[in-house]
Parts: C-alpha cells; sequence; structure tokens
C-alpha cells in the first residue's frame, strides 16, 4: 500500500482555497499510484476556526467540501479532518471528526476524543468528544484514525485525560494507525512532539503516520514537520518544518524500518524560520503585501526590520526614523547603516515638531508639573500618528518591534511603540533578541553591531537607559521565564535564589500590565507560553499586585 | 433551620478582601441565630480567576481561606465554593468545588459536575468535573449541594451536556437544593436564570436556594438576583440585582410557600444599572478613582459621561471638548451644556495645531495625495494624545465611548476613538444607546436634546455624516444583531427580508475588522453575546470577508 502524506497550508473560512489544495494533491497523489492520502486536521476550514464554528453556514460550508473531496475519491481514499454534527441534543452540537473517503462513500467517521482546552486551544468550546472507537477497513489493512490530542494522553505521569482512545481500538488489531493534526510551533514543540509519537508506538508497536498542517493563522504557526513512524519506534521520515510538502511511503517499507531521519531542532533557526512564516502568512492571508516600522537604532526594531525584509521582500517594507531631541547621533546613523544594508525605504521624520505643538497646547492642562513619563509618552504616540498615517495613506501594515520582555513588565507607550498590526518579537526574551541578531549576522553583518551592543535605551529623556527602570535583562528574563512559562509562584522563584524584593517588584509588573497587554497587537506565538490567546488573565485581579 | 444568602462581591486573587468579608458576614449570621450561611462560586478567589489558577501558590491561597473559614464555623454551617486539588494523575489538576463546613470539619465537598466552555466561559481550561455525586446530612437535613451550571442541564431542548447531576443526587432523597453561583448578567439572563431554576424544582419538588455572586470584574458583570425557590416553583424571594445584601430564611416557610416576590427586569433600566457597577468595580477594584473622556456633543460620549459622573461622582470625572475645523459650533454648546448640567470639569482643547504641526511634517511622505481617511484619523489620534496626555500626567483613566455598532463594522480609528482603558458603551447597539439617554433623561432633561436628535457625525470632514458611509442605525443594528447574537450566516438574514447587497456588506465589515477589536478596551458586557473575551474570532480568517 502505497500512502501520501500531504503537509498543507490551509487557510480559516477559505473553503474553496482549502477545497482546491486538497483535489490538486489527490490528482497529483492518484497520479503517483497512492492508495491512500492524508490531509490535516480541520482542513476545510482551516485550524482554528474558533466561534466561526457557532454558524450553521460555516458548517454546511464545510459538508459541502467534505461532498467534493468524497467525489474525488474514486480510486484513492482521502483521510481528512472537518467538523460534524453531533446527531444527538445532548452535549456540545459539533464533532471534530477524521473522514476516510473512497470510491464516492464515506468508508469511515471517527470522532476526537481528546479535546485541548489549555493554553491557545478551547476545543471543548465547540465539541463533543468522542463516545465510540474502531478501526476501519481499507484494502485490506485496518487502520486506526485518530486526530491530533488523540494520542497525546500517552508517556506522561500527569495526563490531562482518563481515557487513551487508542486503548479502545486495539483490540480490532489495527494495521497502521493515522492521525490528522494541527499542532502549532513553539521551539519546544517539535522535540515534545516526537517524543509523544514514540511513545505511542512503544505501547502499540505498529507504524504511525502522522501528518500535520503548517502555515500561520495570525499569531499561531504551524510548522508541518509531519511524521511516519515505523513499528521499531524509529523515525522513517520527517517532512520538513514550515513547508508545503507531499510526500509517499510504502507501508511495508515502513514496516520494515531501520532508518532514522529525525531533522535537527535548533531552538534560534527554528524561531527565525517560524516568524518568517508568520510574517508571510499575516500579509498573504489578509491579501496584503507592505509593512512600515519604525527604525530606532536599536534591536528590536532591527531584527524585526530584517525578519520583515526576508518574509516580505525589501521592495515591501519601509522604515521611518523619527529621532526625538533626545536621540543620539549614533542611533540615526545604526538606523540609516541597517536600512541601507537591507536595500530598504528609509525616511526620517524628527518628531520635535508636533510634539512641541501639543506641549504648547496642553500647558494650561499640565498645570506646571514637571516632565515625566507623559511627555515620554507624547514622543512615543507622535511616533504612532506618523507611522499610521503613512500606513493609511499608502497601505502599509504597521509592524509592532516590542520584545517579551518589555511587554512582560508594561515597558511601552500604549498608542505609541505599542502600536501595530502584528507583533513580531513579543514572544520572545531580550536575551534571546540578542541570540536571533547574532543568528540573523552569521554569514554577514546585516544588523550593524552597534545597535546589538549599546546599552538599550528608548531615548526619550536626557541619557535614558533601559537599566535606569529594570534590571538587567539577564536577571530580568529568567525570572519572567519562571513565572510566565513555567507557573512558578513568588516563593519558588526566590527560592531559586533571585533577590525577594527584586522577584516581587518584577511579578507585581507583570500583573498590574495586563490592561496594556490588552490592547495590542497579536504575537507571533514561538514559545509554550506566549501573550495573547494563550494566557488569560484578568485585568482587576488583585493576585500579586 | 434558618439559612442565610449571602450575595457578596468578591475581587479575583484579593483573598485576604475576600475572606474578610466571609468572616464578617458569618459573625453576622451567627448573631442571628442562623444555622447555614451560603457564599458564591469560587468566593475564596474571586470569579473568573483565569489562568491564576494555574499557580500553585494561587491554590494554596484559596486552601488557606478555606482553613479560616473552617475555624469560623463554629455553631454554623457554612457553603462556600473554592477550588480543591484533583488527587488522581489522570484529567486536570483542579476541580471547581462546594464545601460545606461545619463546627471546624469539612462534612462535605462536593464538585462541580457540568463546566461551562462557551461565550465568556472557560472552566473546562481548568476543572475536571465530577464523576461522584452525593448529598449530605446537616442538622437532619439532606442537602443537595451544586455549583452554578449544574443546573443548567434541565429544561431545554438541546442540553450541552450528556448529565444531569442532581438526578444522580435524588436516590438520596434530598430535602433542598443549595447552588453557589457565579452567573454574569446580560439583558435576558435574570429571566433565563429563573427559568431554569423554576424547571428545576418542577423537576425534584424540593426547595433551592441560589446564591449569587455580585459585583464587576473587568468586563463581566455579575449581578446578583440571588433567589429562593419554594417546592410550588413559585419565588419565595429574590435578592436585589447588582447590590450586597444577605437574607435569612425558615426552611419551613420557604417549604410552604406560597408567595411570588420576583423583581422586574426591565432591559434598558438594567443595563443602566449595570453599566454604574461595572464602572465603579473597575475602578474601585483597581484602586482607581479619577475618569477622562473626551466629549465631542454626541450622544455617545453624552451618555458615557453621564454614567461615569453617576457612578465615580462629579468631582472625579472631568471631559475635554476637542474641537476639529470641520466640528460644528454647536456641538461645542451641546458638550458644555452637558458638562454644566453634570458640574464636572471641562476643558476646550482645540486640535488644530498639532494636526497642522502632523500635517507639515508629512507633507513629502503624503506624495501630494488627496484629503481621506488618513487625516480624519490624525485627527482622532490628536485626540487621543491629548486625553491620555491628561490621564499620564494627572491619573484619570480614559473613558472609551464607542458603541456596539461602530465597533461591530470597525467604524472608529484605532489608537483614536478606540482608544481607553474600558469601554462603557461597546455591548450597545446605537438604537439602545438612545432608549438609554432617553431613560437618563426621563426625571430632567440631562443630556441636551440635541445631542440626541441631531444627525449622528464624527465631524472629521466637512459636512461628515455616520450615514454617509453606514446604513442607517435602524436597518443596521437589526442585520448586527442577527449575526453577532444570533449566530445567522448571510442567506438566512437575506430570508427575514434584508436586502442581500446591504447584508453581505455588513458581513464583510464585521469580519474584516476584527484586528482592530483585538486592540480595544475591554467592554462592559450587558448583552448575551459581547465583543471580547465571549466572542472569538479569527482575524486572517476568510470567511465572509
Amino acid at each position: 500500500m502505497k500512502i501520501a502524506i500531504a503537509q498543507l497550508n490551509y487557510h480559516i473560512g477559505n473553503f474553496e482555497g482549502n477545497l482546491q489544495k486538497m483535489l490538486k494533491a489527490t490528482a497529483e497523489a492518484k497520479g503517483k499510484g497512492a492508495d491512500l492520502i492524508i490531509f490535516g486536521e480541520l482542513a476545510t476550514t482551516g485550524y482554528p476556526p474558533r466561534d466561526f464554528l457557532e454558524f450553521r453556514d460555516f458548517i454546511r460550508l464545510a459538508e459541502e467540501s467534505v461532498d467534493q473531496l468524497r467525489e474525488a475519491s474514486e480510486g484513492i481514499g482521502i483521510v481528512v479532518g472537518s467538523p460534524t454534527i453531533n446527531p444527538f441534543p445532548e452535549g456540545k452540537d459539533l464533532h471534530n471528526s477524521v473522514y476516510l473517503l473512497y470510491n464516492g462513500e464515506t468508508l469511515h467517521v471517527q470522532h476526537k476524543t481528546l479535546l485541548p482546552t489549555y493554553d491557545v486551544f478551547d476545543e471543548y468550546r465547540y465539541f463533543e468528544p468522542a463516545k465510540n472507537h474502531s478501526t476501519v477497513l481499507f484494502k485490506g489493512k485496518r487502520i486506526a484514525l485518530t486526530v491530533c490530542e488523540d494520542l497525546w494522553n500517552v508517556g506522561n505521569e500527569n495526563p490531562l485525560y482518563t481515557v487513551c482512545p487508542l486503548d479502545k481500538m486495539m483490540p480490532e488489531e489495527p494495521d497502521f494507525i493515522v492521525n490528522v493534526s494541527a499542532s502549532p510551533f513553539d521551539y519546544n514543540h517539535a522535540a515534545e512532539r516526537l517524543e509523544v509519537l514514540k511513545a505511542n508506538v512503544d505501547r502499540y508497536h505498529i507504524p504511525m503516520f502522522y501528518s500535520n498542517i503548517y502555515g500561520a493563522q495570525t499569531e499561531l504557526i504551524f510548522d508541518g514537520g509531519s511524521i511516519v513512524l515505523s513499528p521499531d519506534g524509529k523515525v522513517y521520515d520527517e517532512l520538513p518544518y514550515f513547508k508545503e510538502e507531499i510526500r509517499y511511503y510504502q507501508l511495508d517499507d515502513v514496516i520494515k524500518g531501520g532508518y532514522d531521519r529525525e531533522q535537527p531542532k535548533e531552538k534560534i533557526a527554528l524561531i527565525h524560520d517560524a516568524l518568517i512564516l508568520g510574517l508571510q502568512d499575516y500579509f498573504g492571508k489578509l491579501g496584503l503585501k507592505k509593512a512600515i516600522l519604525g527604525l530606532s537604532g536599536g534591536i528590536d526594531s532591527a531584527v524585526t526590520a530584517v525578519m520583515a525584509t526576508r518574509a516580505l521582500g525589501k521592495e515591501n517594507v519601509r522604515v521611518v526614523l523619527m529621532p526625538s531631541a533626545y536621540s543620539s547621533g549614533h542611533s540615526v546613523d545604526d538606523a540609516k547603516a541597517l536600512a541601507e544594508n537591507l536595500g530598504i525605504r528609509y525616511d526620517i521624520i524628527p518628531i520635535a515638531s508636533p510634539f512641541d505643538a501639543f506641549n504648547t497646547l496642553l500647558t494650561d492642562v499640565m498645570e506646571g508639573k514637571p516632565f515625566d513619563v507623559t511627555e515620554e509618552n507624547i514622543q512615543a504616540r507622535c511616533r504612532a500618528i506618523i507611522l499610521m498615517a503613512i500606513s493609511n495613506k499608502h497601505g502599509n501594515i504597521l509592524l509592532n518591534t516590542t520584545n517579551k520582555s518589555e511587554m512582560a513588565v508594561g515597558y511601552g507607550t500604549m498608542y505609541g511603540d505599542l502600536a501595530g498590526g502584528l507583533s513580531v518579537l513579543a514572544d520572545i526574551y531580550k536575551t534571546d533578541i540578542y541570540h536571533l541578531a547574532a543568528y540573523i549576522n552569521k554569514d554577514e553583518q546585516v544588523i550593524p553591531q552597534n545597535s546589538i551592543t549599546k546599552p538599550p535605551s528608548a531615548e526619550l529623556r536626557p541619557g535614558q537607559k533601559d537599566s535606569d527602570s529594570l534590571p538587567e535583562y539577564d536577571i530580568l528574563d529568567p525570572i519572567l521565564y519562571m513565572y510566565i512559562e513555567k507557573r512558578l509562584g513568588p516563593q519558588e522563584i526566590i527560592d531559586m535564589g533571585f533577590e525577594e524584593k527584586l522577584v516581587r517588584r518584577i511579578l507585581r509588573l507583570v500583573n498590574i500590565s495586563e490592561f496594556k497587554r490588552h490592547q495590542t497587537a497579536p504575537v507571533l506565538r514561538v514559545s509554550p507560553k506566549a501573550f495573547g490567546v494563550g494566557r488569560r488573565m484578568p485585568i482587576v485581579g488583585k493576585y500579586l499586585s
């Protein structure tokens, strides 16, 4: 039996686009003599469709896509994920299902049992879990069909669920496991995923064909990396990350095994490639082309400009240098040098004149109070007005350049430097931004060395440095990581050796900044715990604040 | 048996504050000879604690609160909701539980079975549902303890769950039902809630003591309205809405029944009171006092100013009138008249000078393109800079005045009139804003008639009217309602008699504005489907866009 894994980039709600991709892949696979082609989870609708699932009209369109795939299944089995309607009045109205279509018929439908409802996932919001589990006979082979999370209750000591769907299917003695997935990237995830898949093969001793989607949907980046495992638990093949690909396998060869073709998984390289896909798909799926950002001469905007240029092309990225009265001369020079290295358009627009106009206008209402964060914010907001004006006039989408350390402690101005349609770096701590800059510069110096080595500063008052208000990033970042990624409380972090007063101050800063993060752009997710949909915190909460 | 319902206002993560409130109420109830006092769902932590639940430190603090309540339970039974740790490795790590504490002991713990995971609720994100159900004997009476949603699977034809926890308890023949709730307000909810409670009493024929929390937690407003039902299905008592209150009941009197003391539920009056509580608690729970907003002379900012003044006091509200070159003279007059009626401070700060400074500064990069939405947005953003500057300098929190119709179709400027820390009206369609204005003016004319009757306009270009870009609100609003609240698809709405082209245009506007709503302030929720945490839509989605 020849089996194709089609690792495709779907688009939420783009039924026609998704269907055409699958029909094309099916035709190609038929041409190559494949018996079976495997697409992804909720491939008809794109993942995650979120509350579109509550529209009957949306479900009807998904069903029509399945109808068309069924028609295209003459001579080839098609495995595809799509929502189905729960026929019983009790329970949620939908199932998250996988179909096996063949010769114009539905051979089998298996519903998903384990519904991830944590971090960025909300599946129990929409779906009723499967109560029944069975395998399907296809061309003399018995297949155990599963959907993504259905594999994830195996091989850990504190499982999230009380059932293992494959345990229920094993009495039917399936020949191999098929899994359709929509498993989003973080820098640890490819390794974890492989471990879980291996734990399943260790438990069931049959081959596994794991078909993941790739492509970004706003903040979520799906990395592909589909996997074929032999019964010996070794990686028969792993599909590339961040790329569309269809590959073919002879079941007998997979059963024989003997290969171990795992890809390298280097954190910073993966993040680099993930950000490029995230940018490309945000623009591409919204039908946009052009980006704009403010270039300060610092490392964050420099890295953002590089990523945007690599993702969108130099002709589609423009930058604006907006020096304030407090900007150092070399900031402008460093920014210019970067723009010239990248070959992107830059304009220099100093913010003194609107800043002065606001100061004059506001003299009375400021009541003679001294220069403080108010005036810093006015400057940051003047920059946002300039960037948004160019964005509005010429159609360039503003990219936000905030990093995760700043975003965590609220070091940024709402409607100022926190503005933007997409936040490129806000899931990457400052210490990793340096690693990413070094990775960018590995072959040639794209980012001027000075942007990397000089002390970080917002340059909104004389001689300002980040370290005036924040601890050094090599102390700040580990504390943030323990609190945000690891969900440790203050005492646990203090017990690791950090100073109590500092820990309490930083955790408080994180919690009282929730109102700012509520209003920021979607953040490209590259870590196991990103700000945004995967981290849901009360604004009026009193805990640690 | 004398039973107290304590309808209290908890604060998320404010363990000490929540505990002290409950201890005080317990002491009062003991003094009045009560046998049992009933608090709310997750009363120790406040509801909804969201991802704070993922911190072991947070759970430990909740457990310490329960320990203290247990100590205070000498001579009085205390029913209180709090998270508990799931002792089994399988499944989620927590339960959402209700305790009965008495004489320094835990008499009973019942976990919640039905975990709302829809709209604003995410309970399966955190909690494992109860597998076991039992009642508890207290002073010779057998009590069925339940938590909120546990009652909600009764009395509807398409129930969300496949089990009814009270069905499982009935073989033990309980004498009455106790329910601790955190059931948030919308303008339909009090009536729906009563219907569901009555369906339970109809099914089980025993009295029900339903204790709801009140108070707002950012966008969610809990209205109280706790209920005592007699076995005859009649309302023995209903506690007030939006108010702290402890009431006492003799079980025998409740069993006798014969009363029907339901409160009136008038939509606009409820919304009015809900907004006041929402504002008071947003400020109060964040430790803030003072608000600011821009007053345009139009109805939305006028209603917002009235609500803020009623909630926070006239000494805590200030407004800024920021006429543009395109503002009509009577807009300033109407705004001034309102500020004078309310007795609040107003400043007049025309935006011409910074707007001119930006126009001059941007001449080159605008490349001679004509005045368009870019320049409208610059003006709206100049206003936001002025408001935020006063906010930063003097500590007044900016209130957003956008209504739901505008928010739906994206009629507003990001970082401009969409700015603000809290959005007061963005869950109220424009047609209902008129009803709210009329309700405000019912006793005396607070809002100038001209603000109510003149055609809505942003006044950002000569002669501009909302109806230039949008259909009239009495056509727009019903279409939006069918799409947003009722989740009808385009064909279903067209079939109701609306023009196809218009329906498709409006639904498209809603969907392509998702990126704007992603960055707006939390919206006080008064409808069954508000923008924000209860409506989760993809930004890059292609459906109807």
